[in-house]
């Protein structure tokens, strides 16, 4: 305790007294000094300090004015009992990076593949290029810019028809599910459809609203997108249902448009894997059927990294007012990153790098496949081929041994069953989410082997 | 209309019938083909199309069908009358960009002097030693580097005493208090006192979050922060009050700690310019104090540039995890941004801009101080000779003309009434608010010659 207090004592040079004081309350704060310690007397720690006795005698006193040390008669001056700073255990949001593990969780990609080299260089260009201005309080939509290049891209990409002035950027689809929760509860909103299976945090954000989600019926042809009466508007992910994988049918596409113009009610279209169909040209988003009643969310959290925590909303005109209240009165997104964005799109960096990803993840599914039909026949796999993950069917009551194995031998999968809304009434067959977009390349094979040894 | 046509035909090679009926809701959808405009004949389109007239006839029956044409026997075929997509009148949400104009707006850092190569030099290296899953999803807090570069940089400028297990990132201080109203009003919270005079956006948040607000009163010696019973909250920027430009006193300080431990109550402590004092060491945060009651908000808008929205919270330990609970599972930060700020700090650059700003803002309030004492020596400058901002009382009566030549001079400044809190019973005297950190270095001596000019 000494040496501590002499440090910063001498660093104070004069202001003995503060110092002194400031030394003690910074020992108590942090933990060095416990409660109930018994300092050394003030004539002992003048000597000890060099100081003059009245120094230490007046410092004690303030501290014990000041609630830091309490004075007892025949028993000195102690450590008063103070709540000190605590740590709170460090909750990892991530799964812990165990080295041992595979993880094969959906939802992420694989974040070593990130083109960190290529996504530095557009930030170059953007710094350099950015006006002034853009480093200001912003226009609560986002950067003009990314909002003009993604309206390209979308039409382009996802044949997505808006007006750059209708897009709005958030920080993820779960921040652009917040805004339009409040913007469907600003509108008298009570009901949410949702499908069967999906995020629970995405529920959990919309009740957090006030709104009430109802699960959608879910048959052999995918969701049933048309709600009951009474409905304000249905979350769908019709270009690969997360997680089951399948793709919204055509007729259900235009039944849910319909719906929605008819009641006046607003499809939320969140374009999970979009960028990503392996067997074809992706289908166009919903948005393109009816601009006025779909509402369309993307993001760069699959196709680059969540860490970027990019995402756009195109909104029909009256929406995109709404959102723009809702979201607040400047602008939530770091800017640096939007004009990245944006000059990755524009410059092409960003087709190149969704090709590449495309050839990886359908090299890798396609392996998958390929191992299931060698090692595991009795296994069948479910969902178009598209995206980061797929729903592996199994053999009636083997799921909870598949789970209890994949544990044991430190692969991360997720059952089909934890997606599923509480209240759906279908229940589906025994099947497990595969995320095959989260390894390396390097720990791919290993994570698939490891797979084939617990289905075979 | 027909170039377009043509155009988006040749390159859909085939499937002409889906391509015409595509470029038509383009056109349509974009305006280009108002509502009411009559097709050509579907014989002429045909062979203008090189196509077959079945082709053209059916694709026209197809839109009829979808709702984008209307047939009208005699009349042909005409767009029919659709909502289109209309672009709302674009929002400046900073002020419009006009050469001729002063702003002397308060609350802006000087955005030319944003330091872009050192910013750019910190961002390559973060981003070459940042782990892979750096770019997953993260840490509600935010992440771990900037966490602990804060608690260090914190403790030695602003004499803030944390855990970086405490601290939170958030997109700019209006995040943090939206996060904070959330953790209030789960608590039960009824009411947060705030000063007579501040950002009204602030206001709103908390009573977004269904808070009541309080102005507490101003006196000679500033705000008396000490509120009524039943006061849960109390909202303050001790170092340099915004915008009157005051320095919470001393025994101020201490006496509304001393509330908070005596009523559980939590101090707010917004800690606006904290780093831009001129005449003497920066005053140690409050939070300083009373780590457990107090909650520190610190932010790189005024320090760096606003469009980084970057900002942290110093929490109580139980603060800290209501607020992450209140934030939500995931970081709703963009990371290269926050590891970029890491590096920044780390790296001592911060430190060098800081100093670097102090000076210039240090000048430009010098020089406006010896300005007036020569050519407006009626107006007097209020607080604290500190941040980008200083309050200008004016000779009684005077107010309502100052600010009309002002604009006519296209200079702007903000009067001081516009902060005041619509229930303070506090009037203060005329006076206007001028934010001297915003010019350039090339714009500040013109911005005010026309400030004195509009003075003398």
């Amino acid at each position: 305790m000494r040496g501590a207090f002499e440090r910063d004592l001498t660093r104070a040079g004069r202001g003995a007294r503060r110092a002194l004081a400031e030394a003690v309350r910074a020992a108590v704060r942090t933990g060095h000094l416990a409660s109930g310690t018994r300092l050394p007397s003030s004539r002992q720690l003048a000597a000890d300090l060099h100081l003059a006795r009245n120094t230490v005698a007046d410092t004690y006193a303030d501290l014990v004015a000041e609630g830091w040390l309490t004075a007892r008669r025949g028993s000195g001056t102690l450590v008063a009992d103070r709540v000190i700073t605590r740590p709170i255990v460090a909750r990892a949001a991530a799964e812990p990076s165990d080295d041992t593990c595979h993880h094969l969780t959906p939802g992420s990609p694989d974040l070593t593949a990130f083109p960190r080299a290529a996504w530095l260089k557009a930030t170059r260009s953007a710094l350099a290029a950015a006006p002034d201005d853009a480093l200001g309080y912003g226009d609560p939509r986002g950067r003009p810019e990314l909002r003009a290049a993604l309206a390209d891209h979308l039409a382009r990409a996802r044949r997505v028809y808006v007006s750059s002035e209708h897009i709005v950027i958030c920080a993820g689809v779960s921040n652009g599910l917040q805004i339009l929760s409040r913007v469907l509860a600003g509108r008298g909103a009570k009901t949410v459809a949702v499908e069967s299976h999906g995020l629970n945090s995405y529920c959990g954000l919309l009740e957090a609203a006030g709104l009430k989600t109802l699960p959608l019926p879910l048959d052999a042809h995918g969701t049933d997108p048309v709600p009951p009466a009474g409905t304000d508007a249905v979350l769908l992910t019709p270009a690969h249902q997360f997680p089951i994988g399948t793709t919204l049918h055509r007729d259900r596409r235009t039944a849910v448009v319909d719906w929605a113009r008819r009641t006046g009610g607003l499809v939320l279209e969140d374009d999970y894997d979009g960028e990503f169909r392996f067997d074809r040209q992706s289908v166009g988003a919903l948005q393109g059927l009816d601009p006025d009643c779909v509402v369309y969310l993307g993001t760069a959290s699959q196709t680059l990294a969540p860490g970027l925590r990019l995402a756009w909303m195109a909104l029909p005109p009256m929406v995109a007012e709404e959102a723009v209240a809702a979201k607040g009165q400047i602008d939530s997104c770091e800017v640096f990153s939007q004009l990245t964005m944006a000059e990755f799109i524009t410059s092409g960096a960003y087709d190149r790098h969704v090709r590449a990803a495309r050839r990886r993840y359908r090299d890798r599914r396609d392996a998958l496949v390929t191992a299931l039909a060698q090692h595991a026949p009795q296994v069948c796999v479910i969902g178009a081929p598209a995206g980061l993950h797929t729903v592996l069917g199994l053999p009636p009551g083997t799921q909870q041994r598949v789970l209890q194995s994949a544990t044991r031998q430190g692969l991360k999968v997720a059952g089909l069953s934890q997606y599923r809304h509480e209240r759906s009434l279908t229940v589906m067959a025994d099947a497990f989410v595969v995320g095959y977009g989260a390894p390396s390349d390097a720990a791919w094979p290993k994570a698939l082997s490891t797979l084939m040894r617990i289905l075979s």
